[in-house]
């Protein structure tokens, strides 16, 4: 047992001394913070270390370090970093303005500037502890604005809901289904084609064979930036069949949403404007760090508080000497919430629009090069080409090559990508998931807009695939 | 506005140069340590510095300040405070033991030395962001108990679901009922006490007259520690009515749970070890840091992953070379999930659990110190004695002082606290909340526990309180 659970009658000391030494305390901080940046920012970030060290389990895996190709929380930004200092530090609340004013402020100002992205000049929005809140959020305000009744009454005696949106799309619209009461048989699945994008006139069809079966259709949760392929959904066109049915439409570009700092690339989200609610999650492809999480409405009417609202009398007071829709608590199911809006406008300040677009632009640049030398090489076969950063491809090893066609092709290939995945975790060299996809076997994702990441790092991801993988 | 819009075409570096300059940045780290640690923790928990700064908004307000009273995130703990560093700094994600297999054993390890002081050898468990999703996990965890087919198929079709709570329970319980659409309605309040206790007698009734109306029980969600009068529900007489009608019984101690660590007080949550869940947040009383809330479960069936799961293949893939149990991540409703554990493992640590209890002790002992205090001057009028650190009272000022009787006595009362309250804010001098209840006109409700607060701060409490009062 690593605590001593035999509890000593407590030593109370003079109740004119503080239980915390300052300077003592201040001091290990300080070390503290030097051991910080010497082992995890100084050597962890050295392309030489490794990326893990599997034996030793001496400390975690290093997802600052450039070859860290795993997740999309790969990277560092030293700004956002800095504001995460001091969001934990300054350890306040989001709950009323009282407590936390700048903040409530800095939020609604960071918020005003990703829904400018969108295309919205006003509208409403909240931080929320990670996507899959900010897409169970965009489900329930849907489901209030359609039926407000459900807040204090419940599901009880409502007709069969249904949601639609594509086997592709991030599991936490069915984690929100069942957590919503509405269940994961109502998450119709549309769809999608070779990209791995929703068809918008099978979501037509689907909606209609819905209602023709009793159900209540009332949201499409459609994805931009898709967790595998990274496949962005025809906003446009969804649009379109969400107007037609009078649909709440939902945008989970939790992965993809940072395009629109893009001139180039933003063209992937035309038509998010069109939608209720977007979903977007600095803390991915920004580097903002965990957790940052947008989710931006198109509403004017207050939905978000209305919906979530308790009014709780010992926190919300209305007697208080400011503007009491300062206080915005009450739009959050949470009652506690964490300051996730410093680190993204330290760091949005820091570089600008423009130094984010240019991580955004220079991501795209690194996969045309990625994908460029795969096809020179033997043994790198691509799903297809990539719309975004998620680069998906199946390595086959020298043995199967040529051997398509044979009976065990596809359950050899399967082993492949586990094989050499764990060979770079004993190693430690690099870090890179693998997936099956449908009825496609196992094969590799790697995602890649670290701002860290050089072009040496992706010469050296495809030789470190080459030299794990050719003897299989 | 504060960013520049127009997005310049991206000026793409050399694909070899990092966009991130390693020094450049841990320079500015540095620096930004610097003014924290000089500014917010040397200035800011100097009590000859002012608590907030209204006029000029500069900052935030200090809840490390020795005299912020204002809720339960007072305080500082350097250990945790270097752990929340490193959090910040590693930025890995709880979800997988691939990428954070350090966090995964160390969240178990915490996870069941709470368990261990709620009084369960075994169990499952989970941190969660915030109180309000604990709870609001725990009710989903009840519903799925008694009706899995939910997860599927929703509340379509099954008969009306019925929480039981008491009026002075937290505000999440009808946020959480609202949001799994079993609707607020649903959440039948149970009488309480003079001190805010709910009543077992009036449960029982309540849940006989519920089955008679039609609706299925399955949740009582009682309280270790109430947000405002800091009661503690008798939970062993709770249990009683639960085993007596097979339902979930669930104690929200987000507030008052770290009553445990002491031999002293724990006895206030006799009878939590027959309870199926405990939400407690270790980021109030113990001073751990936001975010930091723990649902505990007595479960040995896997229901939390059974409940919660979505089996993503891109994620949690079944043929990894290590055990999968590891990979934690689908027992949680998100999909991305901060690393909470290490803030409260390393405080636990450093300072034991007996240096845990002795912050709890302390706590008590200054509570009834300021109480006698109270008592021995006019103008204080306390509500009840206080069972927990929460001390609610009305400042009467010496106008309103033998005026019991008159008619607008109660109008008058209720107006003081807010005038003191803003005049408070207004000088900087310290915070502390107020709120109505039921038929209780404004009072105080001052919150004593940070391990930074001495006697003399108690005193000047109450004597800023008479300075700010006294020609009300």
């Amino acid at each position: 047992c690593i605590y001593e659970h035999v509890l000593e009658p407590a030593n109370l000391r003079d109740l004119n001394e503080p239980l915390i030494d300052h300077a003592e305390g201040q001091l290990f901080l300080t070390q503290a913070f030097n051991i910080i940046v010497e082992e995890v920012l100084c050597k962890g970030t050295d392309v030489k270390q490794k990326v893990c060290h599997e034996k030793e389990e001496r400390d975690n895996k290093n997802s600052c370090h450039p070859r860290f190709f795993n997740q999309q929380f790969a990277g560092v930004d030293y700004h956002a970093l800095a504001g995460r200092f001091l969001t934990e530090t300054l350890n306040t609340n989001l709950f009323t303005y009282e407590v936390a004013p700048v903040f409530v402020l800095m939020e609604m100002e960071v918020l005003r500037g990703l829904r400018q992205l969108v295309g919205w000049t006003e509208g409403d929005g909240i931080f929320c502890p990670g996507g899959s809140t900010s897409n169970i959020y965009a489900m329930n305000l849907a489901r209030y604005q359609l039926f407000p009744e459900v807040k204090s009454q419940g599901l009880y005696g409502l007709p069969r809901l249904a949601i639609f949106s594509s086997p592709e799309s991030h599991y936490s619209v069915k984690k929100g289904a069942a957590l919503l009461g509405i269940g994961t048989d109502n998450v119709i699945m549309v769809k999608v084609d070779d990209g791995g994008r929703m068809i918008p006139e099978d979501l037509d069809q689907k909606i209609e064979l819905s209602k023709s079966q009793g159900a209540v259709p009332f949201l499409v949760s459609c994805t931009s930036g898709t967790t595998v392929q990274g496949a962005f959904d025809p906003l446009d066109r969804i649009a379109d069949v969400c107007d037609k049915h009078k649909l709440w439409m939902h945008v989970d570009a939790a992965w993809g949403g940072s395009v629109l700092f893009s001139k180039q690339h933003r063209h992937l989200m035309k038509g998010a404007d069109r939608a209720n609610s977007v979903a977007w999650n600095p803390h991915k492809m920004l580097v903002a760090g965990l957790q940052c999480s947008a989710l931006l409405l198109k509403d004017t009417t207050n939905l978000l508080k209305r919906c979530h609202s308790a009014n709780a009398t010992y926190l919300f007071q209305q007697d208080k000497f400011y503007d009491v829709n300062l206080d915005i608590g009450d739009k959050s199911v949470q009652c506690s919430r964490k300051v996730d809006c410093l680190k993204l406008w330290l760091m949005w300040k820091a570089v600008g629009s423009s130094g984010l677009a240019e991580r955004v632009d220079k991501a795209f640049v690194h996969v045309r090069y990625l994908v460029e030398q795969m096809k020179k090489r033997d043994g790198f076969h691509l799903l297809r080409e990539p719309e975004f950063v998620n680069v998906c491809f199946w390595f086959i090893p020298p043995s199967l090559r040529g051997k398509e066609g044979n009976a065990d092709y596809q359950d050899r290939l399967a082993k492949v990508a586990p094989t050499i995945k764990e060979r770079m975790m004993k190693q430690g060299t690099m870090m890179v998931g693998y997936q099956p996809l449908g009825n496609k076997v196992n094969f590799f994702r790697v995602i890649v807009f670290s701002p860290l990441v050089s072009q040496k790092d992706l010469d050296f991801f495809l030789n470190e695939i080459e030299r794990l993988g050719d003897d299989l």
